[in-house]
Protein backbone atom coordinates (compact mmCIF):
# COMPACT_ATOMS: atom_id res chain seq x y z
CA UNK A 1 0.00 0.00 0.00
CA UNK A 2 1.46 3.06 -1.07
CA UNK A 3 0.76 6.18 0.55
CA UNK A 4 -0.60 9.72 -1.55
CA UNK A 5 2.41 11.77 -1.50
CA UNK A 6 4.33 8.44 -2.30
CA UNK A 7 2.66 8.36 -5.66
CA UNK A 8 2.20 11.71 -6.18
CA UNK A 9 6.17 11.72 -5.94
CA UNK A 10 6.53 8.77 -8.45
CA UNK A 11 3.97 10.35 -10.81
CA UNK A 12 6.33 13.54 -10.83
CA UNK A 13 9.02 11.51 -11.98
CA UNK A 14 7.05 11.14 -15.51
CA UNK A 15 8.17 14.57 -16.04
CA UNK A 16 11.74 16.07 -17.18
CA UNK A 17 11.50 18.78 -14.20
CA UNK A 18 10.99 16.80 -11.29
CA UNK A 19 13.57 14.04 -12.65
CA UNK A 20 16.37 16.68 -13.02
CA UNK A 21 15.42 18.04 -9.45
CA UNK A 22 15.22 14.12 -7.94
CA UNK A 23 18.06 12.66 -10.00
CA UNK A 24 15.81 9.73 -10.41
CA UNK A 25 14.08 8.06 -13.05
CA UNK A 26 11.64 5.11 -13.82
CA UNK A 27 12.24 2.20 -15.49
CA UNK A 28 9.10 -0.52 -16.08
CA UNK A 29 9.10 -4.51 -16.80
CA UNK A 30 10.98 -7.40 -14.76
CA UNK A 31 13.98 -7.47 -18.01
CA UNK A 32 14.86 -3.59 -18.12
CA UNK A 33 15.04 -3.85 -14.31
CA UNK A 34 17.12 -6.99 -13.90
CA UNK A 35 19.69 -5.32 -16.89
CA UNK A 36 19.52 -2.23 -14.20
CA UNK A 37 20.32 -4.23 -11.08
CA UNK A 38 23.18 -6.09 -12.69
CA UNK A 39 25.07 -2.72 -14.03
CA UNK A 40 26.52 -0.02 -12.14
CA UNK A 41 23.41 2.06 -11.62
CA UNK A 42 22.08 2.09 -8.52
CA UNK A 43 18.25 1.29 -7.65
CA UNK A 44 16.42 3.12 -5.28
CA UNK A 45 13.13 0.97 -5.33
CA UNK A 46 10.66 -1.37 -7.05
CA UNK A 47 7.20 -1.46 -6.99
CA UNK A 48 5.61 -4.81 -8.02
CA UNK A 49 2.22 -6.38 -7.20
CA UNK A 50 1.99 -9.69 -5.89
CA UNK A 51 1.72 -11.58 -9.08
CA UNK A 52 5.05 -10.29 -9.64
CA UNK A 53 7.09 -11.35 -6.32
CA UNK A 54 7.98 -14.16 -7.72
CA UNK A 55 9.94 -12.67 -10.57
CA UNK A 56 11.50 -10.71 -8.52
CA UNK A 57 16.06 -10.38 -9.34
CA UNK A 58 17.39 -12.58 -6.02
CA UNK A 59 19.85 -10.18 -5.41
CA UNK A 60 17.72 -7.21 -3.99
CA UNK A 61 19.41 -6.23 -0.85
CA UNK A 62 20.02 -3.04 -0.12
CA UNK A 63 17.11 -2.08 -2.43
CA UNK A 64 13.59 -1.07 -1.04
CA UNK A 65 10.60 -3.34 -2.23
CA UNK A 66 7.15 -2.58 -2.11
CA UNK A 67 4.44 -4.70 -3.01
CA UNK A 68 1.53 -2.47 -4.80
CA UNK A 69 -1.69 -3.63 -6.35
CA UNK A 70 -2.94 -3.26 -9.59
CA UNK A 71 -4.91 0.22 -9.02
CA UNK A 72 -1.46 1.36 -7.46
CA UNK A 73 0.93 0.23 -10.61
CA UNK A 74 -1.24 2.17 -12.62
CA UNK A 75 -0.84 5.62 -11.43
CA UNK A 76 2.21 5.49 -10.80
CA UNK A 77 3.37 3.97 -13.99
CA UNK A 78 4.14 5.80 -17.11
CA UNK A 79 3.02 2.64 -19.59
CA UNK A 80 -0.57 2.69 -21.11
CA UNK A 81 -0.42 -1.03 -20.17
CA UNK A 82 1.95 -1.55 -16.73
CA UNK A 83 4.12 -4.51 -17.23
CA UNK A 84 3.83 -5.40 -12.76
CA UNK A 85 6.59 -4.00 -11.76
CA UNK A 86 8.60 -0.62 -11.61
CA UNK A 87 12.42 0.84 -10.83
CA UNK A 88 13.20 3.94 -9.52
CA UNK A 89 16.65 4.43 -10.18
CA UNK A 90 19.84 6.65 -9.60
CA UNK A 91 20.89 9.00 -12.72
CA UNK A 92 24.37 8.71 -12.62
CA UNK A 93 26.47 11.72 -12.01
CA UNK A 94 27.18 12.94 -15.39
CA UNK A 95 31.04 11.93 -16.47
CA UNK A 96 33.47 13.49 -18.46
CA UNK A 97 34.32 12.15 -22.02
CA UNK A 98 38.22 10.79 -21.47
CA UNK A 99 39.47 11.04 -24.33
CA UNK A 100 41.45 7.67 -24.49
CA UNK A 101 38.18 6.06 -23.87
CA UNK A 102 36.77 6.64 -27.25
CA UNK A 103 40.31 5.66 -29.16
CA UNK A 104 40.34 2.68 -31.05
CA UNK A 105 36.63 2.43 -31.41
CA UNK A 106 33.70 3.76 -32.86
CA UNK A 107 31.25 5.85 -30.91
CA UNK A 108 27.82 8.14 -31.68
CA UNK A 109 27.56 11.58 -31.91
CA UNK A 110 24.02 12.79 -31.66
CA UNK A 111 23.41 16.21 -32.53
CA UNK A 112 19.62 17.44 -31.29
CA UNK A 113 17.80 14.45 -31.45
CA UNK A 114 14.25 14.77 -30.19
CA UNK A 115 12.46 12.10 -30.36
CA UNK A 116 12.68 9.98 -27.04
CA UNK A 117 11.77 6.41 -29.03
CA UNK A 118 14.47 7.33 -31.39
CA UNK A 119 17.25 8.15 -28.99
CA UNK A 120 15.91 4.73 -27.47
CA UNK A 121 15.97 2.83 -30.42
CA UNK A 122 19.71 4.46 -31.21
CA UNK A 123 21.02 3.35 -27.59
CA UNK A 124 19.46 -0.30 -28.01
CA UNK A 125 20.99 -0.62 -31.71
CA UNK A 126 24.91 0.56 -30.60
CA UNK A 127 24.46 -1.98 -28.07
CA UNK A 128 23.87 -4.77 -30.00
CA UNK A 129 26.94 -3.36 -32.57
CA UNK A 130 29.27 -2.96 -29.53
CA UNK A 131 28.97 0.59 -29.56
CA UNK A 132 29.30 1.41 -26.15
CA UNK A 133 29.49 5.39 -25.58
CA UNK A 134 27.23 8.05 -27.41
CA UNK A 135 27.75 11.57 -27.16
CA UNK A 136 24.55 13.86 -27.25
CA UNK A 137 24.11 17.32 -27.53
CA UNK A 138 23.01 19.17 -24.72
CA UNK A 139 19.30 19.80 -26.67
CA UNK A 140 19.23 15.89 -27.61
CA UNK A 141 16.62 14.50 -25.66
CA UNK A 142 17.13 13.37 -22.13
CA UNK A 143 18.29 9.75 -22.14
CA UNK A 144 16.17 9.21 -18.94
CA UNK A 145 12.69 10.25 -20.48
CA UNK A 146 10.61 7.23 -20.07
CA UNK A 147 9.52 6.31 -23.54
CA UNK A 148 13.45 6.85 -24.10
CA UNK A 149 14.54 3.54 -21.19
CA UNK A 150 11.24 1.86 -22.55
CA UNK A 151 13.01 1.34 -26.11
CA UNK A 152 15.87 0.98 -24.95
CA UNK A 153 15.14 -2.72 -23.99
CA UNK A 154 17.73 -2.45 -20.99
CA UNK A 155 20.77 -1.58 -23.15
CA UNK A 156 20.38 2.02 -21.18
CA UNK A 157 21.77 0.13 -18.53
CA UNK A 158 25.02 -0.83 -20.81
CA UNK A 159 25.95 1.68 -22.61
CA UNK A 160 27.64 5.63 -21.43
CA UNK A 161 25.54 8.13 -22.78
CA UNK A 162 27.42 11.81 -22.33
CA UNK A 163 25.86 15.60 -22.95
CA UNK A 164 28.32 18.05 -23.94
CA UNK A 165 28.97 20.99 -25.81
CA UNK A 166 29.49 19.32 -29.61
CA UNK A 167 31.30 21.77 -30.74
CA UNK A 168 33.57 22.26 -28.45
CA UNK A 169 33.92 18.11 -28.12
CA UNK A 170 34.52 17.70 -32.02
CA UNK A 171 36.48 20.58 -32.31
CA UNK A 172 39.16 19.15 -29.76
CA UNK A 173 39.03 15.82 -30.67
CA UNK A 174 41.63 14.19 -32.87
CA UNK A 175 39.11 11.16 -34.29
CA UNK A 176 38.06 11.30 -37.61
CA UNK A 177 34.79 12.67 -37.98
CA UNK A 178 32.03 10.66 -40.56
CA UNK A 179 28.89 13.00 -40.89
CA UNK A 180 25.75 11.53 -41.85
CA UNK A 181 24.85 13.99 -44.81
CA UNK A 182 23.06 13.87 -48.21
CA UNK A 183 25.87 14.79 -49.94
CA UNK A 184 28.60 12.99 -49.29
CA UNK A 185 30.52 9.42 -50.00
CA UNK A 186 29.05 6.24 -50.44
CA UNK A 187 28.58 4.69 -47.58
CA UNK A 188 28.91 1.14 -49.09
CA UNK A 189 32.16 2.45 -50.24
CA UNK A 190 34.19 4.08 -47.37
CA UNK A 191 36.73 2.65 -45.80
CA UNK A 192 36.59 2.75 -42.16
CA UNK A 193 39.45 2.83 -40.11
CA UNK A 194 39.68 1.80 -36.50
CA UNK A 195 38.32 4.55 -34.75
CA UNK A 196 36.14 7.16 -35.40
CA UNK A 197 33.19 9.52 -34.50
CA UNK A 198 29.78 9.29 -36.50
CA UNK A 199 27.21 12.09 -36.03
CA UNK A 200 23.71 12.36 -36.79
CA UNK A 201 21.65 15.26 -36.89
CA UNK A 202 18.25 16.58 -35.94
CA UNK A 203 14.83 14.57 -37.21
CA UNK A 204 13.72 17.43 -39.34
CA UNK A 205 17.31 19.95 -39.77
CA UNK A 206 19.75 17.62 -39.73
CA UNK A 207 23.28 18.46 -38.51
CA UNK A 208 23.94 21.90 -37.49
CA UNK A 209 25.63 24.17 -39.98
CA UNK A 210 28.19 24.87 -36.61
CA UNK A 211 28.72 21.29 -36.60
CA UNK A 212 29.24 20.47 -40.22
CA UNK A 213 32.01 22.15 -40.38
CA UNK A 214 33.88 20.32 -37.64
CA UNK A 215 32.93 16.70 -40.03
CA UNK A 216 36.07 15.40 -41.77
CA UNK A 217 34.34 12.38 -43.81
CA UNK A 218 30.49 13.39 -45.32
CA UNK A 219 28.88 9.74 -45.72
CA UNK A 220 25.79 9.17 -47.38
CA UNK A 221 23.51 5.76 -47.65
CA UNK A 222 22.59 5.72 -51.16
CA UNK A 223 18.92 6.45 -51.98
CA UNK A 224 17.36 4.29 -54.62
CA UNK A 225 14.07 4.89 -54.29
CA UNK A 226 11.64 8.27 -53.30
CA UNK A 227 11.94 8.56 -50.09
CA UNK A 228 13.25 12.16 -48.71
CA UNK A 229 15.26 10.59 -46.03
CA UNK A 230 15.37 8.20 -43.43
CA UNK A 231 14.39 8.00 -39.66
CA UNK A 232 17.62 9.02 -37.85
CA UNK A 233 17.28 5.62 -35.62
CA UNK A 234 17.77 3.70 -38.71
CA UNK A 235 20.27 5.84 -40.47
CA UNK A 236 22.35 5.19 -37.39
CA UNK A 237 21.46 1.40 -37.53
CA UNK A 238 22.95 1.43 -41.19
CA UNK A 239 26.20 3.08 -39.92
CA UNK A 240 26.57 0.69 -37.47
CA UNK A 241 25.90 -2.16 -39.23
CA UNK A 242 28.61 -1.25 -41.87
CA UNK A 243 31.37 -0.38 -39.69
CA UNK A 244 30.85 -3.47 -37.81
CA UNK A 245 30.17 -5.85 -40.95
CA UNK A 246 33.72 -6.65 -42.54
CA UNK A 247 34.75 -7.87 -38.56
CA UNK A 248 32.17 -11.30 -38.88
CA UNK B 1 -16.26 26.88 -39.71
CA UNK B 2 -16.83 23.53 -39.66
CA UNK B 3 -20.48 21.72 -38.03
CA UNK B 4 -20.41 20.04 -34.94
CA UNK B 5 -21.29 16.54 -36.69
CA UNK B 6 -18.12 17.22 -39.12
CA UNK B 7 -15.84 17.50 -36.70
CA UNK B 8 -17.11 14.51 -34.78
CA UNK B 9 -16.92 12.97 -37.99
CA UNK B 10 -13.16 13.33 -38.37
CA UNK B 11 -12.27 13.01 -34.74
CA UNK B 12 -14.17 9.54 -35.56
CA UNK B 13 -11.46 8.64 -38.09
CA UNK B 14 -8.88 8.62 -35.07
CA UNK B 15 -10.54 5.28 -34.35
CA UNK B 16 -10.02 2.10 -36.96
CA UNK B 17 -13.36 1.07 -36.56
CA UNK B 18 -15.08 4.45 -37.97
CA UNK B 19 -11.83 4.28 -40.23
CA UNK B 20 -12.83 0.79 -41.69
CA UNK B 21 -17.05 1.71 -41.84
CA UNK B 22 -16.22 4.77 -43.89
CA UNK B 23 -13.26 3.77 -46.05
CA UNK B 24 -11.15 7.12 -45.07
CA UNK B 25 -8.35 7.72 -42.99
CA UNK B 26 -6.43 11.30 -41.99
CA UNK B 27 -3.21 12.75 -42.94
CA UNK B 28 -1.66 15.81 -41.90
CA UNK B 29 0.81 18.23 -42.84
CA UNK B 30 1.51 19.62 -46.12
CA UNK B 31 4.20 17.21 -47.78
CA UNK B 32 2.13 14.33 -46.72
CA UNK B 33 -0.73 15.69 -47.89
CA UNK B 34 1.15 16.83 -51.72
CA UNK B 35 2.61 13.27 -51.89
CA UNK B 36 -1.25 11.85 -51.68
CA UNK B 37 -2.52 13.89 -54.12
CA UNK B 38 0.64 13.23 -56.61
CA UNK B 39 0.00 9.43 -56.12
CA UNK B 40 -3.24 7.13 -57.36
CA UNK B 41 -4.90 8.06 -53.89
CA UNK B 42 -8.51 9.70 -53.75
CA UNK B 43 -8.32 12.70 -51.49
CA UNK B 44 -12.08 13.31 -49.87
CA UNK B 45 -10.87 16.76 -48.69
CA UNK B 46 -8.78 19.32 -46.95
CA UNK B 47 -9.13 21.85 -43.79
CA UNK B 48 -6.58 24.03 -43.30
CA UNK B 49 -5.98 27.50 -41.35
CA UNK B 50 -5.98 30.57 -43.27
CA UNK B 51 -1.99 30.96 -42.77
CA UNK B 52 -1.36 27.45 -44.68
CA UNK B 53 -3.89 28.98 -48.15
CA UNK B 54 -0.88 30.17 -49.61
CA UNK B 55 0.80 26.21 -49.26
CA UNK B 56 -1.83 24.43 -50.64
CA UNK B 57 -0.88 22.19 -53.42
CA UNK B 58 -2.56 23.71 -57.10
CA UNK B 59 -3.72 20.49 -58.40
CA UNK B 60 -6.86 20.58 -55.90
CA UNK B 61 -9.85 20.33 -58.35
CA UNK B 62 -12.53 18.12 -57.56
CA UNK B 63 -11.07 18.25 -53.49
CA UNK B 64 -13.27 19.81 -51.06
CA UNK B 65 -11.56 22.63 -49.44
CA UNK B 66 -12.56 24.12 -45.77
CA UNK B 67 -10.60 26.74 -43.82
CA UNK B 68 -10.72 25.93 -40.47
CA UNK B 69 -9.62 27.82 -37.39
CA UNK B 70 -6.78 26.63 -35.05
CA UNK B 71 -9.44 25.59 -32.39
CA UNK B 72 -11.12 23.40 -34.87
CA UNK B 73 -7.70 21.71 -36.41
CA UNK B 74 -7.15 21.00 -33.21
CA UNK B 75 -10.09 19.17 -32.18
CA UNK B 76 -9.82 16.92 -35.78
CA UNK B 77 -6.40 16.72 -35.63
CA UNK B 78 -4.32 13.80 -34.29
CA UNK B 79 -1.42 15.35 -33.33
CA UNK B 80 -0.29 16.84 -30.34
CA UNK B 81 1.15 19.84 -32.79
CA UNK B 82 -1.20 20.52 -35.49
CA UNK B 83 0.54 20.90 -38.87
CA UNK B 84 -2.20 23.64 -40.03
CA UNK B 85 -3.30 21.45 -42.88
CA UNK B 86 -5.38 18.09 -42.56
CA UNK B 87 -6.64 15.60 -45.28
CA UNK B 88 -8.96 13.05 -45.60
CA UNK B 89 -7.98 10.40 -47.94
CA UNK B 90 -10.20 7.36 -49.63
CA UNK B 91 -8.35 4.11 -48.42
CA UNK B 92 -8.12 2.00 -51.88
CA UNK B 93 -9.77 -1.01 -52.12
CA UNK B 94 -7.54 -3.90 -51.01
CA UNK B 95 -6.03 -5.55 -54.45
CA UNK B 96 -5.02 -8.78 -54.67
CA UNK B 97 -1.34 -9.86 -55.14
CA UNK B 98 -0.47 -10.10 -58.41
CA UNK B 99 2.40 -13.06 -58.40
CA UNK B 100 4.59 -11.64 -61.62
CA UNK B 101 4.69 -8.31 -59.73
CA UNK B 102 7.00 -9.62 -57.17
CA UNK B 103 9.14 -10.77 -59.47
CA UNK B 104 12.90 -9.41 -60.31
CA UNK B 105 12.48 -7.72 -57.25
CA UNK B 106 12.36 -7.92 -53.09
CA UNK B 107 9.38 -7.74 -50.93
CA UNK B 108 9.14 -7.38 -47.50
CA UNK B 109 6.50 -9.77 -45.66
CA UNK B 110 5.91 -8.83 -42.08
CA UNK B 111 4.14 -10.74 -39.48
CA UNK B 112 2.00 -9.89 -37.23
CA UNK B 113 3.82 -6.13 -36.65
CA UNK B 114 2.34 -4.49 -33.47
CA UNK B 115 3.47 -0.73 -33.17
CA UNK B 116 2.36 1.63 -35.65
CA UNK B 117 5.49 3.38 -35.61
CA UNK B 118 7.56 0.31 -36.50
CA UNK B 119 5.02 0.05 -39.27
CA UNK B 120 5.36 3.97 -41.04
CA UNK B 121 9.03 3.78 -40.62
CA UNK B 122 9.90 0.37 -42.46
CA UNK B 123 7.39 1.75 -45.13
CA UNK B 124 9.10 5.51 -44.98
CA UNK B 125 13.00 2.63 -45.06
CA UNK B 126 11.94 0.37 -48.10
CA UNK B 127 10.76 3.95 -50.54
CA UNK B 128 14.50 4.40 -49.70
CA UNK B 129 15.68 1.90 -51.18
CA UNK B 130 13.17 1.25 -54.17
CA UNK B 131 11.05 -1.75 -52.14
CA UNK B 132 7.85 -1.09 -53.77
CA UNK B 133 5.69 -4.29 -52.22
CA UNK B 134 4.86 -4.98 -48.18
CA UNK B 135 2.50 -7.94 -47.49
CA UNK B 136 1.93 -8.28 -44.25
CA UNK B 137 -0.27 -10.89 -42.04
CA UNK B 138 -3.78 -9.98 -41.24
CA UNK B 139 -2.66 -9.18 -37.90
CA UNK B 140 -0.25 -6.52 -38.84
CA UNK B 141 -1.12 -3.13 -37.43
CA UNK B 142 -3.33 -1.02 -39.68
CA UNK B 143 -1.39 1.13 -42.15
CA UNK B 144 -3.75 3.74 -42.30
CA UNK B 145 -3.35 4.20 -38.59
CA UNK B 146 -2.58 8.46 -38.16
CA UNK B 147 0.77 7.38 -36.36
CA UNK B 148 1.92 4.83 -39.23
CA UNK B 149 0.65 7.34 -42.03
CA UNK B 150 2.64 10.11 -40.12
CA UNK B 151 5.97 7.89 -39.63
CA UNK B 152 5.88 6.97 -43.33
CA UNK B 153 6.54 10.62 -43.88
CA UNK B 154 4.97 10.45 -47.54
CA UNK B 155 6.21 7.14 -48.47
CA UNK B 156 2.68 5.34 -48.00
CA UNK B 157 1.67 7.09 -51.19
CA UNK B 158 4.24 5.55 -53.33
CA UNK B 159 4.06 1.87 -51.33
CA UNK B 160 1.71 -0.82 -52.23
CA UNK B 161 0.72 -2.47 -48.76
CA UNK B 162 -1.31 -5.80 -48.91
CA UNK B 163 -2.77 -7.56 -46.00
CA UNK B 164 -3.07 -11.31 -46.42
CA UNK B 165 -3.14 -15.06 -45.30
CA UNK B 166 0.55 -15.04 -44.97
CA UNK B 167 0.72 -19.00 -44.38
CA UNK B 168 -1.48 -19.50 -47.87
CA UNK B 169 0.57 -16.72 -49.23
CA UNK B 170 4.33 -18.12 -48.35
CA UNK B 171 2.85 -21.49 -49.33
CA UNK B 172 2.14 -20.96 -52.67
CA UNK B 173 4.85 -18.55 -53.68
CA UNK B 174 7.85 -19.83 -55.70
CA UNK B 175 10.24 -17.05 -54.54
CA UNK B 176 12.97 -17.77 -52.06
CA UNK B 177 11.96 -16.57 -48.54
CA UNK B 178 14.79 -15.22 -46.85
CA UNK B 179 13.27 -14.81 -42.77
CA UNK B 180 15.03 -12.54 -40.64
CA UNK B 181 15.83 -15.43 -37.40
CA UNK B 182 18.55 -15.33 -34.63
CA UNK B 183 20.07 -18.47 -35.73
CA UNK B 184 20.62 -18.22 -39.54
CA UNK B 185 23.51 -17.62 -41.79
CA UNK B 186 25.64 -14.18 -41.19
CA UNK B 187 23.21 -11.12 -43.31
CA UNK B 188 26.92 -10.05 -44.19
CA UNK B 189 27.98 -13.32 -46.15
CA UNK B 190 24.70 -13.78 -47.63
CA UNK B 191 24.94 -14.17 -51.37
CA UNK B 192 21.32 -12.24 -52.43
CA UNK B 193 19.78 -13.58 -55.93
CA UNK B 194 17.75 -11.05 -58.14
CA UNK B 195 14.46 -11.58 -56.10
CA UNK B 196 12.72 -13.04 -53.17
CA UNK B 197 10.88 -12.06 -49.61
CA UNK B 198 12.19 -10.81 -46.65
CA UNK B 199 10.30 -12.09 -43.59
CA UNK B 200 10.09 -10.18 -40.85
CA UNK B 201 8.39 -11.39 -37.20
CA UNK B 202 6.98 -9.16 -34.53
CA UNK B 203 8.11 -7.07 -31.90
CA UNK B 204 8.06 -9.69 -29.03
CA UNK B 205 7.66 -12.71 -30.25
CA UNK B 206 9.25 -12.94 -33.65
CA UNK B 207 8.18 -14.77 -36.22
CA UNK B 208 5.15 -17.38 -35.80
CA UNK B 209 6.35 -21.00 -35.85
CA UNK B 210 4.03 -21.45 -38.83
CA UNK B 211 5.73 -19.26 -40.99
CA UNK B 212 9.36 -20.31 -39.86
CA UNK B 213 8.16 -23.78 -41.64
CA UNK B 214 7.71 -21.73 -44.88
CA UNK B 215 11.51 -20.02 -44.29
CA UNK B 216 13.99 -21.28 -47.55
CA UNK B 217 16.90 -19.68 -46.04
CA UNK B 218 16.72 -17.72 -42.36
CA UNK B 219 19.60 -15.03 -42.43
CA UNK B 220 20.98 -13.56 -39.07
CA UNK B 221 22.29 -9.70 -38.39
CA UNK B 222 25.05 -11.17 -36.22
CA UNK B 223 25.13 -9.38 -32.67
CA UNK B 224 28.45 -7.70 -32.03
CA UNK B 225 27.13 -6.89 -28.20
CA UNK B 226 25.27 -7.29 -25.70
CA UNK B 227 21.37 -6.10 -26.81
CA UNK B 228 19.02 -9.18 -27.45
CA UNK B 229 17.06 -8.38 -30.14
CA UNK B 230 17.12 -5.46 -32.43
CA UNK B 231 14.10 -3.00 -33.07
CA UNK B 232 12.09 -4.75 -35.97
CA UNK B 233 12.05 -1.31 -37.90
CA UNK B 234 15.97 -1.63 -37.76
CA UNK B 235 16.19 -4.65 -38.94
CA UNK B 236 14.30 -4.31 -41.92
CA UNK B 237 16.90 -1.37 -42.76
CA UNK B 238 19.93 -3.61 -42.46
CA UNK B 239 18.08 -6.15 -44.30
CA UNK B 240 17.07 -3.96 -47.42
CA UNK B 241 20.74 -2.00 -46.67
CA UNK B 242 22.07 -5.32 -47.41
CA UNK B 243 19.77 -6.32 -50.46
CA UNK B 244 20.88 -3.16 -52.68
CA UNK B 245 24.57 -2.55 -51.25
CA UNK B 246 26.28 -4.15 -54.49
CA UNK B 247 23.99 -2.04 -56.62
CA UNK B 248 25.62 1.27 -55.72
Amino acid sequence: MLSKSQISYIKSLHLKKFRKESGIFITEGIKSITEFINSSYQIHSIYYTAAHLSSLPKNTANIKLFEVNNAELEKISTLQNPQGILALIHIPTQQNIVPKSLQNKFSLVLDNIQDPGNLGTIIRTADWFDIKNIICSEDTVEAYNPKTVQSTMGSLARTNIYYTNLKDFLRQTKLPIFGALLNGENIYKTIWPKEGLILLGNEGHGISDELIKEITTPVTIPNFGNAESLNVAVSAAIFCSEIKRNEK
